[in-house]
């Protein structure tokens, strides 16, 4: 849905720079067919009846929520602030899945209040607080419990997730313990497993070497007559930044049906982020200065790691182009923003146009982990975020003011 | 102004355990009379005519800047939104330094028109901007330049900012050009001249290296008739986070009056940001669940890494001891938040007191580039902060509400 056209870059039917020039820069611009296309597609390779849970961490907007939404989907969250996005993004409560380590008892309270779908379990301890709280309530909680396969999906160390070294679920070697435990509990009602083994898998055969343990835990569950209703495979499938290969998506369908067909009237639930956002996404910025320290150069450019942390955090690849090609001559520079930080940058030693002052461009694959992991750092006002739809331009987020930055505060 | 009295944390006269129980937690905790001591200790040492320009970026609430303001200070600030605090801080606005690579033109008019000191130019190009926007306000600008000396200050790469492969600062070798040409503008004052080598550092002859550059520099611009009444000589002075020994500020101050003595009547301007209010502060979080993943301990807290990032950014050391000392038994564990990332930790493999659910436990050091990175990831509401000054503790900054989380949004 990005596409250039007589060196111009376009959104759907609109012109990129028409749009900045509109909402002015920096700013997040987003494409409802692209995340449309990517639900759809996902959607119809799965053939087993499923569930996908957008997962919301990678895109909390709620016009992006809603648009999901509209399509069916679920949501999963890992805090009661997105069910609250969930809620206001007209997203129906029962479809959310609520995973995360650290869910605390006023977060229980509200996903219980708002009846979610299941709450993936990370510890025997968060096991005990959910049905105490469940008590209180006087309802019944239905659960999953998020298992640790020990896999590793050869991905970046801060987004592997499925490895035992991890924070996260429970370790194989204590997951049936677990369900023991909860199906003696008054106000648990077992539901299905988890697994999440780490982010941007391009490779999808850790997924199967997930499912398959997942599989036996399975069967060992039933052997004990514990039926779970739901087989809950997270989310990671990745997407193209750089020249990766995109996911086999009939693999992975295969792979499902494979894993599970043991259990054939199992639902599953999918939970992607990435591959349902982050190249429905653009980051728009513009030059504001060039500059040259002893041969190396530099292009300054109005948006900075407040709004884009990736490249930073992670030292992630973002592919960058200017909004308007001028067949310019190519050079080789840094591309940071006005933090006074080393670490802000979008591109080191990068090969790109030569751009000149005011030229904007576009930081692609920016509609995951973008302006979810925004900050106001050096009080920078968080950039705006615009979705298109066909022809259409709309503001769903508007920029923040300088009184934004300081509410809540007193001298 | 943090200490244990029979087990239990204090901070001036008050115990953290009844700030947390009264304004909840995750939370950070300040110490007005910290500030206040590190500020004048500073302040004294410092024989020369000096002004301090506390770095805003490192702790902008409103409260803290006032503290500062009324002690005399002035401000180092990167954006129009930190000098939009600085007013609100009650801070004379001429008392402000502007640093960074990329002022917006917008920036420059909102400073000019709050007839700040001067703005420290990085590049020929911002240069040529300020001369333009000046033009059209009718207004002169005061400026100096900041140079690049090209010393290391063996810190963290990311906060590493005076070698040449940094985008920071116009190089020594296009200095004295920079002056010539802002020499010719109408609508440019120079004022002076600054560098800023780095963050965190506690051997502090690096800055004397700088130093003698910069002195070098102005001889020679003096010899071309350009006089400069300011030398701004920035921040980086480092804190003790473990054991680091602190920087001697008597040698500090020594090497400026040596590397400077040529200049006498010149006005020295500091940036401090860290050195000020990185021990001021604490952040306090309480323990939501513990669990054991194949023999590997994990605690995990209420509070994550959207609210204070150093740990996952700079793989940054924080001491973290419970606020209330059980003499419970030692474990080596990973502190870790509720965020769905390996990435999400306070520390890895650190030895701490064996904990239970609901201890509170402190993360020292927190007051500097805390708060200002915390970010809303995984919809979480940015945490409250407190001041506390003798047996007073007031809220300075509220705990955000999940209507602060969509504020501006739109489906
Ligand atoms: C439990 C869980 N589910 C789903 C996701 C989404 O991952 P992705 O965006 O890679 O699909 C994450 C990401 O951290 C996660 O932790
Ligand atoms: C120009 C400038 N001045 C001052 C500071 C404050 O540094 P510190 O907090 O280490 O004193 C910084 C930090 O990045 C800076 O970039």
């Amino acid at each position: 849905m990005f596409y250039y056209k007589n060196n111009e870059l376009y959104v759907e039917d609109m012109k990129v720079a028409d749009i900045a020039l509109e909402f002015k820069t920096p700013l997040y611009i987003y494409s409802k067919s692209h995340f449309e296309t990517q639900y759809k597609k996902l959607d119809e390779k799965i053939t087993r009846r499923h569930l996908i849970c957008f997962a919301l961490k990678a895109n909390s907007n709620l016009a992006v929520i809603n648009t999901f939404a509209k399509l069916g989907a679920g949501a999963d969250v890992v805090s009661a602030g997105e069910i609250f996005r969930a809620k206001k993004a007209g997203l129906d409560t029962t479809k959310i899945v609520f995973s995360g380590v650290g869910k605390t008892p006023d977060e229980i309270k509200y996903a219980l209040e708002n009846n979610i779908l299941m709450f993936n379990i990370e510890s025997f301890e968060e096991l005990e607080e959910i049905e105490k709280v469940a008590c209180l309530l006087n309802k019944t909680a239905p659960v999953s419990f998020r298992v640790n396969p020990n896999v590793d999906p050869k991905t970046h160390p801060y987004i592997s997730t499925g490895l035992k070294k991890n924070k996260f679920g429970i370790s194989h070697t204590q997951i049936v313990d677990a369900y023991k435990k909860a199906s003696q509990m008054k106000h648990i009602s077992i539901k299905g497993i988890q697994f999440h083994i780490g982010s941007q898998l391009t490779d999808v055969s850790p997924f199967f070497e997930a499912q398959i343990k997942v599989a036996h835990i399975m069967r060992e569950l039933l052997s004990l007559g514990i039926k779970l209703d739901i087989i809950d495979i997270g989310g990671g499938l990745g997407v193209v930044y750089e020249n990766e290969k995109e996911p086999d998506l009939d693999q992975y369908a295969n792979f499902i049906n494979e894993a599970f067909k043991d259990f054939p009237d199992s639902m599953i639930v999918l939970e992607p982020g990435r591959f349902l956002v982050a190249n429905g996404g653009i980051f728009v910025t513009k030059v504001l200065y060039r500059k040259q320290n002893e041969g190396k150069n530099f292009i300054i450019v109005d948006g900075a790691m407040n709004d884009l942390i990736r490249p930073s955090l992670y030292d992630a690849y973002h592919k960058i182009e200017p909004v308007v090609k001028k067949n310019a001559k190519k050079i080789t520079a840094d591309i940071v923003g006005p933090i006074c930080e080393s670490g802000d940058f979008f591109a080191r030693s990068r090969e790109i146009d030569s751009l000149e002052r005011n030229d904007l461009v576009s930081i692609f694959s920016s509609g995951a982990y973008g302006f979810t992991m925004a900050s106001n750092y050096n009080s920078r006002c968080k950039p705006a975020e615009v979705l298109v739809d066909k022809d259409k331009v709309k503001l769903v987020r508007a920029r923040e003011t300088f009184e934004d930055l300081i509410r809540g505060e007193t001298i």
